[in-house]
This record gives structure tokens, sequence and C-alpha cells, in this order.
């Protein structure tokens, strides 16, 4: 996603330093020798500079504001060794999508969470960030892409995004924070429980060679339901919701999530998944162990009831080791009467 | 779909009585000669009884409840020569998806409609409805379906739901009428326009022969955004939102409208697509029509600002001949500052 938004940010007119963590040394080589991306065709838009993570801060002088792209892996790392640095001056968007668990069931995004621990160490700073319906690959290819932009202070929001608007990058502006990042990160649990609910019907169904379209609209609507479940319990707003609901939309159809959600409802065990896949580290699995701990605090505690969301407990049984089988369908059911 | 609820009912145990309408007398002969539709593969279920439209007095005596299965353009067939005459005692449960405008701009359910003038004639009866995700052909494979019954009476509900509750089949219930019926309606305007927007971005990256997901999530995104608009503005609940979120999901990815919303994408006339298609009617274009009357004396009385509905007005234009040409995506940015 780093990559995809230098592009973005060159075709919107701004210069973009690119600067690796300490495990992308060999990437920085090869950027610096011809320019691009060993997993990438295309070279990045001329003017593009490249850094080491040692040389970072030098890279970051003068500029408007920091991209942090990082993994759920690297949110620490970045903590650590770049915030903990960092002028506070600069501002900082984040395009990292997760969620941590705190001790007493609380779900932090992880701009709170850096803000938190900042606070902790006397760093005052807030956190900017990124979110929505977009794949890389298609963002490369100029796929037009609504996404928002959400952070405390309108100036900085709003150089932020004609710093990276183009004709093909639509970029929506709001305060709600933890909405936003909430809806984005908790979509990837639930497209993963869409795929494997997809690849359950169809080995069922083996053969027919059908889709099965009502069983993937049947768990869409209850992503919906539970998606919004936990929004509501976190105030999200409006806009954040959609956004969620988009997000959902492209991650059940085109990401990597979708595949390994197919493989886990076919019948795979998650390690076989995950051998089979070429040992992709998954964002999804992270945010369902996450939701998991989540979940089992808040019963803990008499603060919620399981029981309101059927499909988050079977894709966490899943996980866990259980075999896929067939859904909770009468759980599923409600009665407004 | 109503022979779709015919196999869904015989496999729930009831007895299925199935009335042609005008129109159908051919289909009738051949199911009283083969026991199945000239147009599927498989025969109706044993015990399903056949009529003509002109015995359907004899054949709905002693029945539990009739199902209403008619397109937009049997509606007011279906008021005047079946629903005055038949015995308000005989619940009625309507599977038509439809609106209509009335001259104040009033949006109406079919079964609100049907009420109004019922009772301009004297018959005060209840309608029942059922809607959500859910195309014909995979429910004869008896794919999961998750739809809901919405009516008045909990104990009309809860016969309605036993006459119809499969392994495959499940019902929520709920009492927000108007709610339901809107979403299941206005969903097939957007799902038109998700599709529209898809076959145009594909002509436009013709040869690349990879798909669009961002765009197709932004798409999705804004018609959730306009959908919960119009469904806030008619104070629908909660699990009619949702049922209209997996009913969008399911027609942008498998029904009859993503046929011709490509076509239309791909720059052709309405009439070109429909020709194309071989004629087929559509209801998501008598749905679009019928918001377009909505909106324009809306906004003639100064109750509605149509620039809230940005995708619906390029749907509508593009409906009434405009060239497909880009969507209005900087209209779809929001600030939220």
């Amino acid at each position: 996603m780093g990559s995809a938004l230098a592009f973005v940010a060159a075709d919107a007119g701004s210069k973009v330093q690119l600067i690796g963590t300490p495990v992308d040394k060999d990437v920085i080589d090869a950027c610096l020798r011809e320019g691009r991306h060993p997993a990438m065709d295309e070279a990045y838009p001329a003017g593009t500079g490249f850094s080491y993570c040692d040389g970072w801060k030098e890279a970051v002088e003068g500029c408007d504001f920091v991209i942090a792209a990082v993994s759920s892996f690297g949110v620490e790392w970045f903590m650590e060794e770049i915030l903990c640095s960092l002028s506070p001056a600069i501002p900082v968007l984040s395009a990292a999508k997760g969620l941590i668990c705190k001790e007493d069931g609380a779900l932090l995004s992880y701009p709170a969470h850096w803000q938190e621990e900042l606070a902790a160490n006397g760093v005052s700073r807030d956190i900017y960030a990124l979110g929505g319906p977009g794949t890389a690959p298609c963002i490369r290819r100029k796929d037009h892409t609504m996404v928002a932009l959400c952070g405390p202070d309108p100036e900085v929001l709003l150089m932020m995004k004609g710093a990276l608007s183009t004709d093909y990058f639509h970029i929506s502006l709001t305060r709600d924070i933890e909405g936003l990042e909430m809806a984005v990160a908790i979509k990837n649990a639930y497209a993963l429980g869409i795929s494997m609910a997809l690849g359950h019907e169809r080995s069922r169904d083996a053969g027919s060679g059908k889709e099965c379209f009502n069983s993937q609209a049947a768990v869409f609507y209850q992503a919906s339901r539970e998606m919004n479940r936990l929004l509501e319990l976190h105030s999200a707003g409006q806009l954040s919701r959609h956004i969620g609901s988009g997000d959902l939309f492209v991650t059940v159809t085109g990401a990597r999530t979708r595949q390994i959600g197919l493989l886990l409802g076919e019948g795979k065990s998650y390690s076989e998944a995950v051998e089979i896949l070429g040992g992709i580290t998954l964002e999804s699995v992270v945010i369902v162990h996450r939701l998991q701990e989540y979940l089992r605090i808040k019963e803990e505690r008499g603060e919620m009831d399981g029981k309101d969301f059927p499909f988050l407990r079977y894709i966490i049984r899943v996980l866990d080791g259980d075999k896929v089988g067939e859904l909770p369908w009468k759980e599923f059911e409600m009665e407004e009467l």
C-alpha cells in the first residue's frame, strides 16, 4: 500500500521519499539500483526518492507529512523506532489497518494506541489515518478509488487531501477516527468469514459449477449486521459504516483474504491454507484473534453477549481448528415483533 | 419466484396450489400435462396442484394464505382481479418488489398501495410481504437463503414462517413493512447503477483483463450511502437496511440486472441492451423511473435536494438516453468536518 500511495502522490503532484523498514533492505537496494520494487513491473514515478531505514531522520526533513504504511506486525516497531523520535511538528498519516485489544477489552485503533503510548512517554501528537476500499494493484492501475482521511484538525486533513487527490483517487474527510479505523479493520475478519462460507457452499455443491449467490448474500447481510453492531458500540458515524460496507465488498471480491477463506471453507486447516498460499501473513487472521480476545473479555465482564455475534463466533471456531462445517444459520434469524 | 417458493413450501411440508395469471395459460397447460414449468428442467414437487387464472376462487378455498408473486407489471391486475374479491379472512403474502410514486411524491410499497386502494373500496385487509436476497435459481438448488417476512400480526407471520421454513430457507420476522419493501425495491435501481459503472470501467480498461475491484467497491459504498439516506427518510429499521445491503450484493453479483447494467455501461443504449438480452423486462428499470418521479416531485416541492443523490441522478440520466460517460466521482466525496 505504501508503494501504491507513492504513485498516487506523484500523480497528485507531490514529491515522495520512500523509506524502507529494517526488513526492506533488499527492496531499497533494488529501488536505488533500478527505480522499481522487485515485486512490481513498473518503475516508481520519476522523482521518487528512496532511503534505508537508518536514514529516516534525514529523509523526513522538511516534509509535509509522513505516511505509515506498516502491517500489523510493524506497529510496535513503528512506534518505538519512529514515532518516539519524530518531531511532533510533522503530521503522521497511518495506512495500517488493525486494532489492539486492551486488558479491559477496549478495542483501540493503531492511531489511538500510538497516541496513548506516546502520551505515556510525554509526547503529545495526533495521528491521522486513511481507510477505505482500495486494493493496491487496482490503485496502481488508476482504477477509481474512494477512501476517507480521518483526524482531528480540518486544516491538516485538507493539506493531506491536497497532496493525494487525483482524478482517480477520491478522498472524503471525517473526524470519526475510531469509527473509520474500526470499520476498515473488522471488515477483514468478516470478509474472511464470507469467503469461508463461499468455499464451504462451493464444495457442498461441487460439480454443479454454479455460484451460490444467495448464501453469499446471506452471509454478507449477516456480516453487515454484526459489523454494524460493533460499530454502534463504538459510536461510529455513517460515513465510516458505509466505507466499511464498501471495504467488505472489495475484500470479499478481490483481496487475498478471499483466497485463504475459500481454502478454509473447503475444509483445509489454517496451516495447510497458509502453506498453499506460500506462507503469506494475513491481517484478517490477526484481527479475528483481536476480536476473539475482545469478545472473551467483554463476556467475562458481563458487558456483552456473544449470542449477538454468531457469525464472528463461527469464524473464531474455524480458525481455532474446528472443522468448517455448516454455518449457524438458524442463529442468524431474527424476530423483531 | 412463485415457482421457487412452491419448492420451498413443499420442502417445508406445505401443500401448494400454483395459479397462473392470464398470460400464463400455456404455462399451466404444460404444468397440467407434465408437472413442470416449460422453462424449468425439474418437475414441481409431487402433490403440487395447478390452476388457470379463472379457477382461482376454487383454488384458494381452505388455504392458509395466498402468495402474490407478480411482477411490477401485474400489480394493478392482482389488485383488481384478485384482492378486491378475495375473502379478507385469507391472509396475503406479497413477493412482488417495487414502489408506487404518488402525486405528492410519497413512495408506497405495493402492499401499502393495495391496502390504500382496497380501503377506498371499503375493503379492509392487511398485506404481508417477503423480501431479501434470493435469486430463484439458487433457491431451487437449495442454496442457503436468508429472507424476512413483514406484516402487522405476529401470529400470522409465525404461521407463514412455519409454512416456508426449511433447513436452507431461513426467515426473519419484522413489523417494518415499509422499510423492508423500500430496501428490496430500491436496491434494484442501485444494482443497475453499480453494474453500469462496472461495464464502463471494464470498457475503459479493455484488454487488461483485470477486474476493477476498487471502483466496484466505491460505487457499492456510494450506493449503500444513498440507499441508507432514502431508507432513513422512510424510517426503515436496522433489519431492513441490512437485508437491503445483502440484496444489493446478490443483485450486483448474480441477477439479470447485472447483465443490462454491464451493457449500458459499455455504451449500449437501453433499447439495444434490451434487444441483446432478448426483450426481458426489468424491475430495476421500473424502479429507476419511480425514483426519478419521486425525486422530481420532492425537489419541486422543496422537500429534498437531489445533490444528496448524485449516483441515482447519474443512473436516471443514463436511462434517459445520456451517453454513459464518467461517473460524478467528485460529487461522491464528503467532508464531515
